[in-house]
C-alpha cells in the first residue's frame, strides 16, 4: 500500500527543498530527498540521474570540482549515500512510473533546480520569518521549483489514490533555469511512449485561484559562449605583435546587436556577460562573451543563431583571433494543444479555490519543457503547459519571491484531476 | 641648333600651364604644350603617352567618358590634334632624351598634374591679379607642378647648352597627385639605364633661396577602394532579407581606425570617402569606402595594408556581403643618397640667390617619385629628391597656393649644375 | 450641371497621369490636370496647393532649383499657366468640396505622387505595350497613385450623381511616398469638420475582386537625416587636427542598429543612405546618414526615434563633431474603425465584380493617411483605410507594377456606395 | 660608526628581497627589511611610509582587506612590528638622508616593488636552483627591483665611506610597476632641495658590463579605469528597459582604438581588461574597461587622454549609461640631462667590469621616475636615468627573468662614483 502525503507533509517537503536550493545539474540533495519520498510509494519503476536522460545532450555541465563541492554539500545536509552514488558524475533528477491497467500513458513534468540569487533576509519575507530561508547562501528557490517538485509528488499520490487507468510518469527534470536539461530528458527514452504530457508553472504574475489552461508564447532560445584567443603583446613596446581578443569581442558585441529584426515575429539578442585581458599594458590574449538569442518561433531563434555565429566568427577574423563558440543552453518554441487545455479548463471549474480560468496566455519567456512537449507532439501525442496562479510578493527571479502555499493543493487537484480525465477521455 | 628658352619664356610657359590645370591621367593639354616646346629642341628621342610607361601598372585610371571630356577640353584650349592622337586611350606625360657622347645616364623627374581645387578669386592672389588664374574651373595647380614642368624644360635647355657628357633624360610624369603614375613610369623601361636620378619639389614650406639637398621621410602609401555588395530589402516589410552593405561599410570604417599602432614607426589610416544606399526604406545593396594607409617605411605601409584588407573582408563577411578591394594608388618609402645630395649642396653654394642650404629634411607626406628612385637604386644607381624653396602665400593644396617665379631660375641653376657635376664626378 | 466621367474617361485620365509621374512635392502636372477636370464639376469649393495644408508642417521639401525644373517640365507637358501660378513655391495637391444639404461631412483621401523608379520597357508591360509608359524617364507610378487620383474623381462624380446628403470632400494629397505630406494636410484645416474619412489603396497583393474593409497594422515611421560636421585635415601630415565626420557617421550606423528590440511589438531601424568625405587623403569634414525608424505603434516608433537621436548625437560627440538631425518624413500608426469597415463590407457585397470581402488585413508598412485618420478620430470622428484588390503583375515599387483597370470601376462603386451609406446611417 | 655591507651581504639581501616580492603599495616586508639595514647606518634622517609622500597623490591604492592580508604576510615573514605600525594604512617605501658638510644635495632613486607573475620552477632558473625562489606564490621580482633596492643600500654605504661633501638622499620608491607611486613621492617634499637626481634601472636588454649614461624615450602614460552603470532588464521579456552597460563598454573599446594617430610622434592606446554583466539573460547593468594611453611626450599622452575620455563618456551617453573614469597610474615623459650623463660616462670608464658605455638609449616604455626627474628639473636641477646592464636569461616581466649579481657591484661603483663626482663638480 502506497503512502499518501497530507497537505502538511507537502508543505513540509516544500520548505525542506526551499532550504536547500541547488543550481542546474547540482540538484543532489533535492533528488535524494525526492527519492526518499518516492521509495515509500507503490511505484512500478523509479529512474534516477543517468537513467533518465541522454548524457550526450546535457548542456552547461559544471566542471568536476564544482560538482564534487555540491555533492559534499548534499551529503552534509543529509542526502543518502546510496542515492548520491547513483548520481555520480553530475547526474540529477528522477522519473517515477506507475502502471494501473490498460490505458494511455500520461506524463507530468516538473522542474527542480534553484537560482544563484541571495535570498532576502527581511522579516517580511516569509521563508525568513518562518525559518526556512535558504541554507545554501547565494542560492535560492526564486522561481517556485521547490513547489513544482512538491506538487509533482502530490499529483503522484493523488493519481495512485484514484481510479486512473493507464500509465502515469512524473518527470522531475533538472537544469531548467539554464535551459540545459530539457533536451537531454526529452531524448532520454522515457517520453517516447507518452501520449499526453502536462507541464506546470506556478505564479507567472497570476494570483492564487487563477488557472491558465494552456500557455503559449514561448520564445525559443539559444545560449552561446564565445571564447576569443589572440596573442598577447606589450601595449607600449610592441602593440603590433598583439592579436587583440578584447577588440574582437567588442566588435562582436557591437555587431550582434545589429542583427536585423525579422518580419516574421519577435527576436532577441543579448550579450549578458563579457570579460577579457590580464593587465592594462598587455594586449589581451583572451576574451569571452556569453549571451543568448531568442525568437518567437524556433525558426526565428535559428535565424538569430546563424547570424550570431557569422558575426562572432567574422569579428574574430577581423582582429586575427581564433574563436570557439559553444551552445550552453537551448529550447525550442512550442504550443499547448487545445484538446488538453480544454480538459484542464473543465477540471479546474470543479476545483475548490479556483476562481478564474484563462484559456490561454503568453509566457513571453523561454522554457525547456518545450523540448519534452515537442517530443510528445512529434510522435502524435498532445501536450499542454499549465499555469497555476500564486500570490507571489516579489517577482520571479527576485530576492523576495515566494509561493503562496495554498497553491500546492489547488495545483495538485487541477493536475491530478486532469490526468484522470485525460486517461478516461483520450482526447 | 636647339632653341633655349629665356627666363621670360619659362615664366610665360609656367603661366600657360597654370591656366590649364589637368588632374591625374588627364594632362592632355599639358603634354601637348610640352611636346610643342620639346620638338623645337635638339633631342635624340621624345617619347609620349603610352611609350613612357607600363600600361598595366597605371592606377586610378578614369573612365572613358571622363577622359574624352578632358581630351575635348584640351582640343578647345588649342592642343595639337596629332599629339592628342598619340595620347589616345588616356595616356599622358613625356620623356625627353639627349645623348652627348660618352658618360653616365642622368635623369630628372618632374610631375605635371593639377588638383581638384577651386582657385582663389581674391585680388591678392597673384594668378588672379595677373590674369593667369585657372581656366578649368574647379581645378588648380595648387602644388607647383606647373613650375616643375617648366623647370624640367629649363634644365633640359641648360644641359644642352653646357659641356655635359653622357645621356640626359627628363621624365615629365603624369598622375602624381593620386600616387597613381609613378609605378607605371618606373616600370616603363626608360629608367633601366639611368645611373643617377634627381627629382624635384618646390616649396614645402621652405622660402625662396633655400635648398634641401636630399629629402627623406617619405611615408609609403597605398590607396584602396572597397566596394561592398549585399542584397536590398524593404526595411519595413522584410528587413531580414537584406544584406546590409551600409552596415558592412560602417563596421569596416570603425575597425580600420582600430588597426594597432606599430612600434617600428609612424603609420596612418584614413577613410576619406564613403557612400552607400539608395533610399531610406531600402536596406542598402551597395556601399563603398575609399581611403589610404601609410607607413614610415614600405614595410609599415604593407603591415597596415594587410591588416586593412583583413578588416574589410571580415566586415563584409560579418554582414553577409561580398567585397572587392582595389588599389587606386601606391608609393613606397625611399631615401636620398648622400653622394648625390652632397653634389647638390656643393653646386647650390655657387648659385646666385641661394642663401640657405639644408642637407636633409623630412617630407612627412607621400610621393610616387619614390618608385623611380627605388628603381634606380635597385639596379645600383643613386637618387636624390631635391627641394627648392619658394615663398608660397597659401599652403600646398590650398586655394591661395602660388609659386614665387624667382624660384624657376634658381631651380634650373641648381639642377642643371648638379646634372653636369654628377656626369663629371660619377659619384 | 456637373460633368460625369465615363469609365473610358477615367481610364484615359489614369493613363495620362501614368505618363506623367511626378515625385513628392513636385506633382505640378498632376495637380493641374486634376484641376482641369474638377473645374468642370459642380463644386462648392476647390482648394489647391498652399490652400490645402499647413506650410510649416511640410517635410522633405526639395530645393528651389529642383522645384523649378519640375514646374518647367509640367509646363512643357501642357499644364495650365494659371494653375501653376497658384502652386508657386512648391505646393501641390487639391481638395474638392461639394455640399448637398444637411448631413455629415464625409471625406475621401487619395494620394497622387509617383516614385523615382525607371519603368520597364518590356513588351509584356502593358503601359509600354499600350503606349502610356512614363514620359518622365527615371520616374514611375509604381504604386498605383495614378489610379488613386482617378478613382477620387470617379467617386466625386458618383456622389454628385447620387442622393447623398451632407458635405463631401475629396483630398488629393501630395507627397505620400516620402510620408512627407500627410501631416501638413492633416493640419491644413479641411479635416477639422470631417466626421467620417475613408482612405484608399489598390492592390497590396490582393487580386481584382477582393475588398479589405479596414486595413490596420500600419507601422508608424519617422525618416531622419543627420549631417555631421567635423574638421578636415591632411590624413598623412596632420591627422590629429581632423575631426572625422566619416568615423562619427560610421559609429552612428553601428550603434543605431543596436537599439534594443521592444517587448511591446515590432520595431525597425534602417540607415538607407550614407555618404561623406572628399578625398582619400583628407580626414572627412562632412558626412551624412539618412534612414528611418518604425514601430508597430506610434509609441514604439517614438521610442526608436528617441534612442536614435541619442545614438546619433553621442556618435558625433564621440568624434568631436557637430550634428544636425532633421525629420524628413513621419507617420503615426492608426486603426480602422469597425463601424466604417462594416459599412464598406455591406456595400461591397452588392458591388458587381467583388467576389471576396476581408474584414481586416495588416498593411505591414507605413502610410501617412494615418495622420488624416488620427485627426478625424481625435475629434470624435471615424476613419477606415480601404483596400481594393487589383491584379498587379509586378510587386509594388517595382519596374513592372501595373494596375488592372477593372479595379477603377469596382473601387468607385465600393467607395461611392460607402460614402452614401455612411451619410445616411451616420454610424 | 656606520656599518658597511660587503658584497656578500648585498647578495644576501638581494636574495632575501627576491624571496619576498610584494606588489605595489604592499611592500611591507621589503620596507621593514630595508629599515632593519638602514637603522644600522649613520643616517641623519630616515623617513618611512606616510612621511615620504603626498598621500593624496597615491594612485591605484588597494582596498583595506588586500592591504591587511599583505601586512599579515609580512608579519609572518618576520617584519618588525614597530615598522609595520609606522606603515599603517597602506604606506610603504623609505627615504634615507645623510648630510656631510657643505655641498649640493644629490638624490638616488630606486624602486622596490614586485609583479603579479608566477616565478619559474625550472631547475635552470637560478633562484630556483639556489633556493631563493619567491615564497609569495604568484608574485615575483621579475624586473630587478630587488637588485635596485640592494644597490640603493650599497651606494649609500659607499658614499658614507667616501669623501663626499653635501647631502645625499636615497629614495626607495614604492609602486613603480603601476606607475602609481612616483607622483606621490615627487610631491612629498623630499625632492624639493635636490639639486641632482640619478635614477637606476638594471638590464633593459643591455649585458653585464654595459652602462647607458642617460636614458630617454620614456613614453608618457596614463592608466584609466572606466566603470559603466546602466540598468538591468530581462533580455527576453523587457529588453527595452535595460540600459546596456556591456554595449556601452564595447562601443568605447571600438572607438578608443580609433583615436587618430598624431603627427608629432608615437602614441599608444590599449584596453587591457574588460568585463561586465551577470547572466546571459540579463541586460548588463555594470561593465568596466581598464586600459592605458601613452605618448612620446607628455603632451601626446594628454592628447590621447583627452580624446579617450571623450570617447568613453560619449559611449556611455550613447547607450544611456553613466560612467565614472578614474586615473589609476600616470607618468610623464622626461629627458636625461647631458651634463649628468657625461659624469656617469666619465666615472664608468674607471669602473672595473665596465666594457661598453653608451651615451644614450631609448626606454621605449614608461616609468614614473619621470615624475621625480621632472620635479628636480622644474626647480632648476639636473636629472639622469642610468642603465646598468645585466645578463638576464628571460626578458623583463617574464617567469625566467633574473639578475646577474655581478651587476650589483658594478652599479654601486658607477653610481657612488657619480654621486661623489657630481657633488665635487656641481655641473
Amino acid at each position: 500500500m502506497s503512502h499518501r502525503a497530507t497537505m502538511d507533509d507537502l508543505v513540509s517537503l516544500r520548505r525542506d527543498l526551499h532550504r536547500h536550493p541547488e543550481p542546474a545539474w547540482r540538484e543532489f540533495y533535492t533528488t535524494a530527498r525526492l527519492v526518499d519520498e518516492l521509495e515509500t510509494r507503490d511505484l512500478d519503476a523509479l529512474y534516477v540521474g543517468p537513467e533518465i536522460l541522454d548524457a550526450d545532450e546535457r548542456m552547461a555541465v559544471p566542471d568536476d570540482a564544482e560538482i564534487d563541492a555540491w555533492v559534499e554539500r548534499a551529503r552534509e545536509a543529509g542526502a543518502r549515500e546510496d542515492v548520491l552514488d547513483r548520481l555520480a558524475g553530475g547526474y540529477t533528477g528522477a522519473v517515477a512510473v506507475v502502471e494501473r491497467g490498460e490505458g494511455p500513458t500520461v506524463g507530468l513534468r516538473v522542474d527542480i533546480d534553484g537560482l544563484p540569487i541571495t535570498e532576502s533576509e527581511d522579516g517580511d519575507h516569509l521563508p525568513t520569518a518562518e525559518g526556512f530561508r535558504s541554507e545554501n547562501e547565494g542560492f535560492m528557490h526564486a522561481c517556485g521549483h521547490d513547489a513544482h517538485a512538491t506538487i509533482g509528488l502530490g499529483v503522484l499520490d493523488a493519481v495512485l489514490d484514484s481510479d486512473f487507468e493507464g500509465t502515469f510518469k512524473v518527470f522531475f527534470q533538472p537544469s531548467e533555469e539554464l535551459v540545459a536539461g530539457g533536451k537531454a530528458v526529452a531524448e532520454g527514452g522515457h517520453l517516447d511512449d507518452v501520449d499526453y504530457l502536462l507541464a506546470l508553472h506556478v505564479g507567472l504574475d497570476h494570483p492564487t485561484g487563477e488557472v491558465v489552461c494552456g500557455i503559449d508564447g514561448f520564445l525559443a532560445v539559444s545560449h552561446f559562449r564565445a571564447e576569443f584567443t589572440g596573442a598577447p603583446a606589450h601595449a607600449g613596446a610592441k602593440p603590433e605583435e598583439g592579436k587583440n581578443a578584447n577588440l574582437a569581442a567588442a566588435a562582436a558585441v557591437q555587431n550582434l546587436y545589429g542583427i536585423s529584426r525579422h518580419s516574421d515575429g519577435a527576436t532577441r539578442v543579448n550579450v549578458g556577460l563579457m570579460g577579457g585581458g590580464t593587465a592594462t599594458n598587455i594586449v589581451a590574449e583572451e576574451a569571452f562573451i556569453e549571451g543568448e538569442v531568442r525568437g518567437a518561433t524556433t525558426e526565428l531563434m535559428e535565424y538569430m543563431e546563424d547570424r550570431a555565429h557569422t558575426v562572432i566568427e567574422s569579428a574574430a577574423a577581423m582582429h586575427d583571433c581564433e574563436v570557439e563558440i559553444g551552445v550552453e543552453g537551448k529550447a525550442p518554441s512550442a504550443r499547448s494543444d487545445d484538446a488538453l487545455a480544454a480538459i484542464v479548463g473543465g477540471v479546474s471549474e470543479g476545483v475548490e479555490g479556483v476562481d478564474s480560468i484563462l484559456d490561454r496566455d503568453d509566457l513571453g519567456g523561454s522554457e525547456d519543457a518545450t523540448y519534452l512537449m515537442q517530443r510528445v507532439q512529434d510522435h502524435g501525442g498532445l501536450a499542454a503547459y499549465v499555469g497555476v496562479g500564486t500570490d507571489h510578493p516579489g517577482g520571479h527571479h527576485t530576492r523576495t519571491f515566494d509561493v503562496d502555499e495554498a497553491t500546492i493543493r489547488i495545483a495538485v487537484d487541477v493536475l491530478a484531476g486532469s490526468v484522470e480525465r485525460i486517461a478516461a477521455d483520450r482526447p
